[in-house]
């Protein structure tokens, strides 16, 4: 039987970058994934006609030099999106178009919001991204919520709505599930709460060509035989001898570490023997996953392009909270994707396929007029309901627990190390985060395994 | 093989009760418990001296007819807390005893508190039991949390730690992680925030016998063989035939029904075909265990009563939260049983078992004087270490999940029903609620099977 230098958990990006870390440094490794295809919460689906949905993550943004020097190393062409044009708000039933960053809505609420945006993003300033439980009034700041820290920041109605739909974009759950130190912490890790909210110069900046998952992709192909497809772990022995023996549903390996790269809430699924510390599962127990929906409406052409608007829509209270202009660079097509987030993906999930569509529809139709009524093609999904995802775009914390339990976040358990965004201390959330984490947890493995243990 | 009316997964409280009710309905019934014993939380761990401890659930209150039927039915004798003489207050260092209700702190903050708790109370009031998402306000009042509730209607001090302690002793977990709909929600199914956080007239009022686990136990001697012990339920298939074929590590079963009763986060363990809805998956993420350590210190004679004492501390900012005597009824030895809860349960949890000793002996010898020094025996547990509970003494519910996901929380999935004491709309997190929460799920079940369904 081969004994692996390390057996890594999972081919998301996470995984990925870890397994590649180590395969360069010359050590032997496996990747274990359950699904039948690499990317995790990244998920580029395609259709005959040559046409492609990005299920998942889609987006790199700036400052991600991870993300784009292998876009680089793999020969994946990135672009920027589309940012001539207005944008719509559509609140409170009416679609207002706009140009540049400030929402059509009244002065004093623009104020407030650009006030608060401060405010947040100067107490952001003062987290401690390696170990968020040492900023400055971590305690106080964890014990609060995001949407408590606007009820007593935020002023106005429209500001406060505004605000809330950019905390459910990033994180698909509602503010009143967001710890402020979490907010915080995680604002700061992807540059700042203004980075993370905007396409230009923003965290939305470009577009993958061909997807989300080619980069993941180009990986798996240099990995080649590495990588075990459709293979979930089950079980995890490390009591017996100095290797960790790892089971999956149809064989069993043997390493000297192993990486775990899955989604937090997934690595409770798995048996561990000995059992994972107390308040390593209680961590994960305080780790749920976000919900969100995406809706891809597909047109011969991206009219609303000749109509001067950029196809960027926020909706503080639609329930397409946010669309974007996914449409391919060459402009061959017109594609706009929508999100519908949080409290609004647990209404969407409730609904039939028909009354998804039909809700979608209205909205698009309102900010894009009637030619938005008529699509080619139509598609809605979620990575909620993808048993190897439960939800996206990632893990969420309330109150407490980095504080109660941050300790426990990448803290080895035996031979046993962690990666995946969630873990990162940099682009917590974006691929940019899952590439790091992993290849941090293999720079981790490699000093061990460097130093013969 | 078997076919089984119904299969119920867990051997708690509430798994035992829906087993009996179906099993007296004159239904087939297999119980499928991981553990090498039944009682699920409630845990009641015998020495060889005759004597025991309770590592989980001890207590029965007033207003719970159902616990109280089962121990005269299964002739288990309970016996009330000792409620004369006086209480203690260790708060700030310092031990102050006192009678009757009203803690040793200044008149404002006792007025504070009692303001508080009113003002609370009249809110729980207006819960709506079966679906708190009906409550008037659900949506504003899910939004918040108990912690921004206390910081904006309690205004002194110690009023807001004395509060937080109750909440975090009813939780095992800190006020900023509780909704206040789910606060509100669960002090009304126990009747009310006073009769939860008290002993006399309240629901710590009773002892068991024997233990928490000894009218459990009376339960498995009458299921007999039904009660499979050490089989860990793996999978449940409900895609071939009407019906359900459930796995565990060493056997196959078929069974029309099913019902799970278990903690919530283990649920998430199993492997459903087809997958739980994304919806209900999504819940289970957001019900956390909460975290509770015992610490039990045994004397020779429970010295405390001759001074004048009742053996119940209450500590806003110790490590030992509440303190209860659980001597047994004939005062043959005395015992201090001390709860470490929440964020203390955490700290507690990164100690040694020398180091949790020694802060637990330290605070009994501040209360109760150097006699408490001398322990004959001394223990300390905690469930959050048990793999089948991984926290104690329920699942917590923080903002938005009950307006968000809780029309999933009782609603059959297929063939699959769900008890828990998480799952009552009676005295939920107490054993009362597992026994009738399994007792209703068995009466959903009978009246399908009834119907020839």
């Amino acid at each position: 039987m081969t004994l692996y230098d390390c057996i890594v958990v999972g081919a998301g990006y996470a995984g990925l970058a870890a397994a590649k870390t180590l395969h360069e440094a010359g050590r032997e490794v496996l990747v274990l994934e359950a699904r039948d295809r690499v990317g995790g919460r990244v998920w580029t689906k395609h259709f005959p006609d040559g046409t492609y949905e990005d299920y998942g993550g889609s987006y790199l943004g700036v400052q991600q030099p991870q993300m784009h020097a292998l876009a680089k190393e793999f020969d994946v062409h990135t672009f920027n999106v589309p940012t001539k044009g207005k944008s719509v708000l559509y609140y409170r039933k009416r679609a207002h178009r706009y140009s540049g960053f400030i929402p059509p809505v009244a002065p004093w609420s623009v104020l407030d919001l650009g006030v608060a945006i401060k405010k947040f993003e100067a107490m952001a300033a003062t987290a401690d991204l390696e170990e968020p439980w040492k900023t400055p009034n971590a305690q106080e700041l964890d014990n609060m919520t995001v949407e408590e820290w606007m009820r007593r920041h935020v002023w106005t109605r429209s500001a406060r709505d505004m605000m809330r739909l950019a905390v459910e974009c990033i994180w698909g759950a509602p503010a009143s599930r967001i710890s402020l130190l979490h907010g915080l912490w995680y604002s700061k890790a992807g540059v700042s709460l203004t980075v993370l909210g905007t396409s230009e110069h923003g965290a939305q900046q470009q577009l993958i060509n061909g997807g989300g998952q080619a980069i993941a992709n180009g990986i798996h192909e240099r990995l080649g035989e590495m990588v075990h497809l459709g293979e979930p772990v089950t079980r995890v022995d490390q009591t017996s001898g100095p290797e960790v023996i790892v089971h999956t549903k149809t064989a069993v390996y043997t390493a000297r570490r192993v990486i775990f790269a899955i989604p937090p809430p997934l690595v409770l699924q798995v048996q561990f023997e000995p059992a994972l510390p107390s308040p390593k599962v209680q961590l994960l127990q305080h780790m749920p996953m976000g919900a969100t929906w995406k809706v891809f409406a597909s047109y011969p052409e991206p009219f609303w392009r000749a109509e001067g608007l950029r196809g960027e829509v926020a909706s503080p209270d639609g329930m397409l909270g946010i669309i974007f202009d996914f449409s391919p660079e060459d402009g061959s097509r017109g594609v706009l994707m929508g999100f519908v987030v949080s409290s609004r993906a647990h209404r969407f999930a409730d609904m039939d396929e028909h009354a998804r569509k039909k809700v979608a529809l209205q909205e698009l139709v309102a900010c894009y007029g009637p030619r938005a009524a008529k699509p080619t093609k139509m598609s809605v999904h979620s990575m909620c309901n993808e048993p190897w995802s439960t939800g996206c775009p990632v893990a969420g914390m309330g109150p407490g627990v980095w504080t109660g339990f941050g300790r426990w976040m990448r803290k080895p358990v035996g031979r046993v190390h962690w990666a995946g965004t969630e873990v990162a201390t940099a682009w917590s959330g974006y691929m940019e985060g899952a590439v790091r984490s992993g290849q941090r947890a293999a720079g981790e493995v490699l000093e061990i395994l460097n130093r013969g243990r």
